[in-house]
């Protein structure tokens, strides 16, 4: 592969030649990469891209060429170049595993490293969290929508890149699709390569029934249809139940049953069924397909559609929406003392939490259920019986929990520079992803205007950020 | 690099596996790629993906590996599989090079190919064309909106993906950016490598002042500060020219200007150049940033908001809309009689093309502008001195034109699997876009309701169609 280390923004190096010129080489900073709304308006976020971000940190280094192209720029000095040549990552870094349910404000990545790597490895850090967390999350919307009915990813082509093809299928299955229909991923991936037939076959043939029996003596273990070319209840179904009479029966194969890619899914899908069944084809399986996007799923259940899978594309591939990682500034580091930073701003909700953080998550010892998260200054302990949550935009809204369990969200990924974390495998990362979702309230899942879950600052954190506002005030003006 | 060949809908090679039993590995079949909406709602779109498209038909070809995955699929004959072993692309392409300004339904790329090969290649073509396009579009509007000020592409961490992010910054040059954050794409694509400073630059200092100071002093070629991080107009704007005063100046340094990334941005602009112009820093430039669009972009324009420069991130590299490209069968081939094809649909606009066309921009030869697009069957002449377009939705609809020259859109890229096709550098596609763009009137480009520009059917197609779709209804019922 390529080395990507260079997928850096050109400002990281030219703030790394002012930090190699201070003298901080060894100050160490704190970077938090955390989000501020959830994406599709939606009540939740599920992580992702911690593996590639993984991959970018062990292969972290400039080549010759890399330090030429920089010295051609006449930006940089020849030691900090010389700097720049030899660097590797050193530092820690913490984070939730992929596949995790998160939400906003929450310090989803924590960086510990001396300042020019962590400013450095910002843009990849922030390029694979928000990309592979929008797939993630766009997936489990769709299989959430979709109700235990199977979805599949059949997004490649709307895909934004080659590469980000091979990703929105991995992220879709971590996010409980059950496979896709790019081979490549398939075959990367070891997860099934899915896929019925195209209108072309049909097109090309001299007509619909000729084509389907083309197919059904060519792929005799995949005899699924596509029913739409012409007309899918005069033609299509027709067609599809003749070949499995003609050939399928008499040849004991199985009729897998039909897919409807246009027109109005929930009709059409209820009269397949019914045509099906009173042609004895209980078990063949109706899959639908045509952008469908969680509004029309939802649409297709209430209305008692009649499918058993769903192709999805777009919604998965490309969808509308961004997941916004931000990095930012929480602390420094001299001589063993922290000392936080905050970055203020004239919207509230966008001044930092300061501070080498904690994340934790609390559950009812009784349902398993998520209760609400905690975010804490790193050495905080979190007591066993009692805790109260202080709501960070209005103080008066708190929230005592008591018999419960608590869990640290951030595990250790590098420390001094080594990998210390076993990466799971595509199907861990989709049992834990399920398990996960599985703990939250329906309220949190809902598809528009879900409940919000509570994202809290501990006592302590909420002090030290009102009296580093108050202080940033006084400093303000020099 | 890692071969990609197989990044193909799995449902590829089932049809495939069919068309080979059919004995049809030598059927000719012709394809067209095109969209059936602008995206952004908007009145055109700009081409993009022919220069990853070339690159894949060039490396098509299935490794051993991947001959051994499909095998252990159990879903394909041994003699199918070897003929995959040694497939490669033998056909023809046409398309319309980068940077083209193109509308809904033309055929932009034309594949003439066996069958299998032409199925084969479906999935990457509509992957490369869809996502470029995409980039290449979204940037085109910002570039368009912007009305000569200079636009910074910064989005590769919003990017999908890695390699994504290399596109973006590609496709956003070619558009008319001006360069990219994104070093490595700098690097790569020879573009401009752009960027200021971050707010945690300054947050680690101990105060604005002296973080402007260090940044200029490792930075004197590059002196431009970010003002917003406590308070752009107290505190930013007056240590930005507090530091140009006392180091900048004594040392003849440039004071490049300044960038505001939050905060009302159009009173903040004009309030900054006043700032710097009674300093005395008339040509201190003034950058703008903060998740800009088009509307906001416009607005700023509008309130006459003082600004040199813009960078965009999400709304170029993370642009929520799609390029919808489909991939239809329009004609097959056997022993030279071309079979025009069609594919039927309920709604009348998805009923296709049928037949091998091409496409013809007609351009007043007075003012240089595009009146209109034509598609024709392929052997069709156009007329040198009159020609009517016919609205192919409203045949009362027409227009004739006169005083006119033409061009036809698509160019020969693959002949017989050859490349015959000189590629433009990114630098000569950024000047044909522009070229292009400036032969459309401005209605066209219109930010939200834009006018819509012809794009007719000959009267031979528009004839050929409706005896399609008349033969079709008679073949739907068997």
């Amino acid at each position: 592969m390529e080395n990507l280390t260079m997928i850096i923004d050109f400002y990281e190096f030219t703030m790394g030649q002012t930090y190699f010129d201070k003298g901080e080489i060894d100050k160490i900073a704190y970077f938090d990469v955390f989000f501020r709304k959830n994406p599709f308006n939606g009540g939740y976020t599920i992580s992702g891209g911690l593996d590639n971000i993984i991959s970018y940190i062990q292969n972290f280094h400039l080549s010759k060429e890399d330090i030429l192209y920089l010295k051609n720029t006449n930006s940089f000095s020849d030691e900090y170049l010389e700097y720049l040549q030899n660097l590797r990552f050193t530092g820690d870094i913490y984070a939730v595993p992929d596949g995790t349910v998160i939400f906003p404000n929450e310090p989803i990545i924590t960086v510990k490293a001396p300042i020019i790597e962590a400013q450095l490895i910002e843009t990849t850090l922030l390029l694979y969290f928000n990309s592979n967390s929008l797939y993630t999350t766009a997936s489990k919307r769709i299989v959430n929508a979709a109700e235990g009915k199977k979805v599949m990813e059949f997004g490649a082509r709307r895909a934004r890149g080659d590469i980000s093809s091979l990703e929105v299928a991995k992220c879709a299955f971590i996010s409980g699709c059950i496979g896709t229909s790019n081979t490549l991923a398939a075959m990367k991936y070891q997860i099934p390569a899915l896929g019925t037939m195209a209108h072309s076959l049909v097109c090309d043939s001299d007509n619909e029934y000729q084509a389907f029996l083309d197919f059904a003596k060519s792929n005799p273990n995949n005899c699924m249809f596509l029913v739409d070319t012409y007309d899918t209840l005069k033609s299509g179904i027709p067609n599809a139940i003749k070949v499995a009479n003609e050939y399928l029966k008499p040849n004991n194969l199985e009729f897998k049953g039909i897919r409807i890619d246009s027109g109005d899914l929930a009709y059409l899908s209820k009269e397949a069924r019914k045509m099906l069944d009173e042609a004895g084809y209980f078990d063949a399986k109706i899959c639908l397909s045509n952008s469908l996007n969680e509004r029309k799923i939802k649409n297709l259940i209430e209305e008692r559609a009649c499918f058993d899978s769903i192709g999805v594309g777009d919604n998965i591939a490309a969808a509308n929406d961004i997941v916004g990682g931000v990095y930012k500034l929480s602390a420094t580091e001299e001589d063993g003392i922290i000392t936080p930073k905050i970055k203020i701003s004239d919207s509230k909700i966008k001044t930092t939490n300061p501070h080498y953080k904690k994340v934790y998550r609390f559950y009812d010892q009784n349902t398993g259920f998520a209760l609400g998260d905690v975010i804490t200054i790193y050495d905080e302990e979190i007591p066993e019986d009692l805790y109260t949550l202080i709501n960070p935009t209005d103080e008066y809204r708190q929230k005592t929990l008591k018999n419960y369990y608590v869990r640290e969200l951030q595990v250790p990924i590098f420390i001094n520079g080594k990998l210390v974390y076993r990466a799971p495998s595509i199907f861990e990362s989709q049992k834990y992803c399920e398990k996960e979702f599985a703990t939250m309230y329906p309220e949190i899942k809902r598809t528009s205007n879900p409940h919000v879950y509570y994202v809290d600052l501990s006592k302590r954190l909420l002090e030290l950020k009102k009296d580093l506002i108050q202080e940033s005030i006084r400093k303000r003006i020099r």
